[in-house]
């Protein structure tokens, strides 16, 4: 598409344009799909399996709001999939493939892209999830990065939100708050010393921000065993209020049974004030799943064979409301906000 | 996803985060597919027509780049969902949805939303393409709309880059330049006195730039007869090298053949100049496509049935390198460039 940015500056060109070049240079060795045509086509074409659905997914990363444009260039390619490939895993589905959409300021040079490009080919690659297609475009603001991944699941099989029946159990995935105290930590390095935290607890939570770990090991799990599902992505506690909304249902969580890591838990002790960062922050990017209790077994198991540990929080009830968080005394947590939002 | 921007600010949100309310209000009464889920899900779904491959395209256009900030928005909305209809047009593609991700700064609020939603629902109703799902983040940057749309062709049946044979003929749809002088009126008014173009005549070239006609209508025809095709949105010039690059052929274009709206005709001319702007401009958004010469004639008389006239303005011919434009004294036109890029 045309822009109106200084198109004398284009005067010199060669016959194959700079974005054309861009594309050929650093996004064509990730197009290994068919039906990519090497990037050279002006869109994907995929045969979808047979009997199954699609499922497409869309979310977008943005340089200053959810990664610091100093991070290294192949972990925010790396997010900005695995972002999208952990709403896949949540709904039960397989990845095909996904489209890149990529904005770039005027500084973004080769060096930052084959950086970019490396990391990820090789989250591509290790999730089964081929680049098809997507666009480059200028931009005057910071490097923003849309991607649409999508996947199948048998015809129906989807693992919707509104499944959560009174009675289920509720489980998460990993540990919870790991991203937000890493993001604290980021903000302000001292952090550490005040929460008590030795070096590689400071490293576990600061790597946890900086690449979520998504679950799509046990999206067949989740579609056998789950009758609700959806990623951790906006914090546990306003995520869990949407799942019950949608089901039409509320939840009594047990707090203090929520799963934390060591990092998280030191953190916790020195800093009681932290259980709400950890319970309403956001980025954690595990799996939140409701099921019948006499699944929970099956569920687990089936979980531990693909190496994710989960953990059962509590109950879905009857009613409606946000889901209740109780404290050890008993008594429901109260907290300022349920979940970030930028609007 | 969590931001770090500013999480205080947040503290007295109601249940509804900010960024639910804003998808409820504006994009929820777009998302009239079933799979849609009301956007009240992780991802969308969608049954794939039986023996049809799955075409997805993705098109992002940026504030100050690809529109005028001040542009009316819907018009923004209309031409971000416009620029990939094109795409699917030119592959010969029914759609079937797309998937929306907004990056918007602080300063967007309900009006520009609503009038922002208007467009795209009055697009997608119009094109038969409904909103499925996408991402709404903020950015300290400009506006940038991301869409990734998708739809189906019968298996194997994407009309490609790459098909086009030594001895076809070559037509375009429409008219061709429209938009790059109409992004030139807006530059600067005068040039509307500089060309001798009367009210209407600026007012065709402005709207042309302002909002595409995508050529949904002749997906089929082109299916049908083309042998290869693409929408011309970086400049005849430079996209027909592209589909000969991609199809290995060459190609000789009678430049006094390309049609011309009367407006772009007074201007040429006033302005002989414009030839080069007319030619390797962007934004037409017009197909380009190739085909034996026995199947002229039906692909004109469908393509006329569904409202669309086209030209025949030249041929490949087997060989490699640049197309040639031939002017009106038979030699070749020399551009300074073949296309637009803003890399």
């Amino acid at each position: 598409m045309q822009s109106f940015g200084q198109p004398d500056a284009m005067n010199k060109r060669p016959k194959l344009s700079g974005e054309d070049r861009l594309i050929a240079r650093h996004f064509k060795p990730l197009a290994k799909a068919k039906g990519a045509f090497s990037l050279l086509d002006d869109a994907a074409a995929i045969t979808p399996p047979a009997g199954c659905d699609l499922v497409l997914t869309a979310d977008a990363i943005v340089g200053g709001v959810h990664f610091f444009p100093d991070d290294p260039a192949d972990r925010i390619a790396r997010k900005a999939l695995r972002v999208n490939l952990s709403d896949l895993a949540a709904k039960g589905v397989k990845p095909l493939g996904f489209l890149l959409t990529l904005a770039l300021p005027k500084h973004i040079g080769d060096r930052w892209l084959a950086h970019f490009a490396r990391g990820l080919g090789s989250d591509a690659d290790r999730f089964g999830c081929p680049l098809l297609g997507g666009d480059t475009v200028r931009t005057p603001g910071p490097v923003t990065i849309s991607i649409t991944a999508f996947g199948a699941v048998p015809r129906g099989t989807m693992v919707r939100r509104n499944g959560a029946r009174a009675g289920d159990r509720v489980l998460v995935t990993g540990t919870i708050g790991d991203a937000a105290l890493g993001l604290l930590l980021r903000h302000d390095r001292k952090n550490a010393a005040r929460w008590g935290l030795n070096r590689a607890q400071h490293n576990h939570l600061a790597s946890r921000y900086l690449l979520p770990e998504p679950r799509n090991s046990i999206a067949d799990a989740l579609r056998k065993y789950a009758s609700a599902a959806m990623d951790v992505s906006d914090g546990l506690v306003g995520d869990l209020a949407k799942l019950c909304r949608a089901s039409g249902v509320a939840a009594s969580i047990d707090a203090a049974r929520v799963p934390l890591s060591r990092a998280a838990q030191t953190a916790l002790t020195n800093a009681p004030a932290l259980l709400e960062t950890i319970l309403t922050g956001g980025d954690d990017y595990q799996v939140l799943a409701t099921m019948p209790a006499r699944k929970v077994a099956a569920f687990r198991k089936a979980a531990s064979a693909a190496g994710v540990a989960v953990t059962d929080i509590g109950a879905i009830a009857a009613g409606r409301g946000a889901p209740r968080f109780l404290g050890r005394d008993g008594r429901p947590l109260v907290f300022a906000r349920a979940s970030f939002s930028h609007f």
